[in-house]
């Protein structure tokens, strides 16, 4: 008989979420451990091990796990290795499929945080049964996560799918952490609305505004959406900033690979209407003629606290797969 | 037993050029026809039935032909329908994959030029054996055919792989054909050289060049490669401004879906150093640092005669399933 549960890790900055989840798409049991705890990656695995058998020794699921799915950042799936650790307090290469998948003596696939979200929301989300579509996480960076034909692509490398990093000002564009000026993440991230917050408020210096009485320096995205909101004019104008330039990123992105649908997730993706509306007016605007209508805009109807874990469990069914590429 | 051969038909707006083609990708005939001499798609059919005929009789081909593969402009492979027909001379849609089909009892397959390029690369030429590669026409327009996991990437629709139409300038872009403004074909097609020249001239009006000798507005991206060849600096600065863009436009490209290599063909590829030096400068100064140094700048190795028919025809050995998926 087929085991019935896999499980999902997600592996964040701060911290770690994992869960057994069931093939419907149900968590069964859940918890966390904070992922800066320990300095050395074994220890990390050792409490991840003592957390996650507790949960299965409770569900009684001792040897009905399929596999482990695990979302990371920079996590490679053809080499189960995590090549560069952005926020992690491990030196890194990691090989961390292989860690893990010692520890526990079951199956181990990793993808990044991106293409995990693709996964899940294919296997249990608003892209079930498309065969083509495109994912983009809007949370501090802007991650991708991109299905062709039924299939993540993963390109001859394992990194495809960073659409975070297309040039979309190619003068004057911001500085990005990636060394480069004008990435797409440092405009349609939260950062980059926080950003847009401070050049906005510097450019328009007589325009009044809800911003004005925050700290320049500390604004946030969820300070310009909450003045947005309260009606505030420079912070709506910056939602149609950030709205109009994601439209014209994701109508390059179609000409690609004409997908079915994009998908939206992260913080960013609930700022309803008021990127909403910018970002389809300027989607369509921009997109190709053969495309124009096409394609569809949606949000994740995965639920946010769910979300990662059930992205990253949903790799577990193909994990013995996974498991066997690496060989 | 399978049969041994496929049919490869390459219609472009002037001629149609149709070849018998072998596993191994040797052309066994080829002939052609005008593509504009009949106002009637029934006649041109009747024509091409009877030359291909011809070419089948002398060859002994009669049941040895396992499927016809056709690149024709805007040609669906999802539907079989010419949707648009660029430069055609018969109304459209034109269900042209089953007009042959019938007319030849052989299943028959379609899809747009720059497609079957990389098909045929993938089946005979210098892509073969991957799995991840990005091919570039570099013509009249630019086009270009992506292969991802081994697979065409089709996109929901049968219409992905437009990248001469990503936007490479968005303020003050070239007016596109596409009515819109900007695109990578505007600037690094044959035709886009050559409004590069027009543009140079009138910008540098002080700067002699052997250029100005010829009439502004019949200039060709062949004048302008015969005049860097002689050392011209204002030519010899177009093509560094064509091989610019080029290079930032792949360095996006690869931020997609990580090919491992990107071919290029046409015209313009054939520019040597002149487009490849600042192209692969350009590619690497603007690549994510994940990519750097990791992707290939190929150019096709298929002989330019050859190219198209063996393009097609490779489509043809999957004429059979692409039929099925039709009905």
């Amino acid at each position: 008989m087929s085991k019935p549960y896999v499980v999902g890790i997600d592996i964040g900055g701060t911290n770690t979420v994992f869960g057994i989840v069931d093939a419907r798409g149900t968590v069964i049991a859940s918890s966390s451990i904070k992922t800066q705890k320990h300095a050395n990656i074994e220890d990390y695995i050792d409490e991840l091990h003592v957390e996650l058998t507790k949960l299965i020794d409770v569900n009684d699921a001792h040897d009905k796990i399929a596999g482990i799915g695990i979302g990371a950042p920079n996590a490679n799936y053809f080499t189960g290795i995590i090549s560069d650790g952005v926020n992690l307090p491990w030196p890194t290469p990691i090989p961390l499929a292989d860690l893990v998948s010692e520890k526990f003596g079951i199956p181990v696939a990793i993808t990044n945080d991106a293409n995990a979200a693709a996964i899940g929301e294919m296997t249990y989300g608003v892209a079930r049964g498309m065969k083509d579509f495109i994912m983009i996480t809007l949370g501090t960076g802007v991650g991708s996560g991109i299905v062709v034909n039924g299939q993540m692509v993963y390109g001859h490398d394992g990194f495809a799918g960073e659409l975070g990093h297309v040039i979309m000002k190619r003068n004057n564009g911001r500085m990005c952490g990636c060394g480069r000026c004008g990435c797409l993440e440092t405009y349609c991230s939260a950062t980059g609305v926080a950003r847009s917050a401070r050049e906005f408020l510097e450019a328009r210096p007589n325009e009044p505004s809800l911003l004005r009485s925050l700290d320049i320096d500390s604004i946030t995205s969820k300070d310009v959406y909450d003045a947005a909101v309260a009606g505030d004019k420079l912070a709506k104008d910056i939602f149609e900033f950030t709205g109009n330039i994601l439209g014209e990123a994701l109508a390059d992105f179609i000409t690609f690979s004409s997908p079915e649908a994009i998908v939206l997730f992260g913080g960013l993706a609930k700022s309803g209407d008021l990127l909403m509306r910018p970002l389809k007016e300027s989607m369509d605007r921009n997109t190709l003629s053969v495309f124009k209508g096409k394609v569809k805009l949606l949000l994740s109807e995965l639920k946010e606290s769910d979300a990662a874990v059930l992205g990253a469990s949903a790799l577990g069914w193909e994990a013995k797969a996974a498991a066997d590429i690496r060989k």
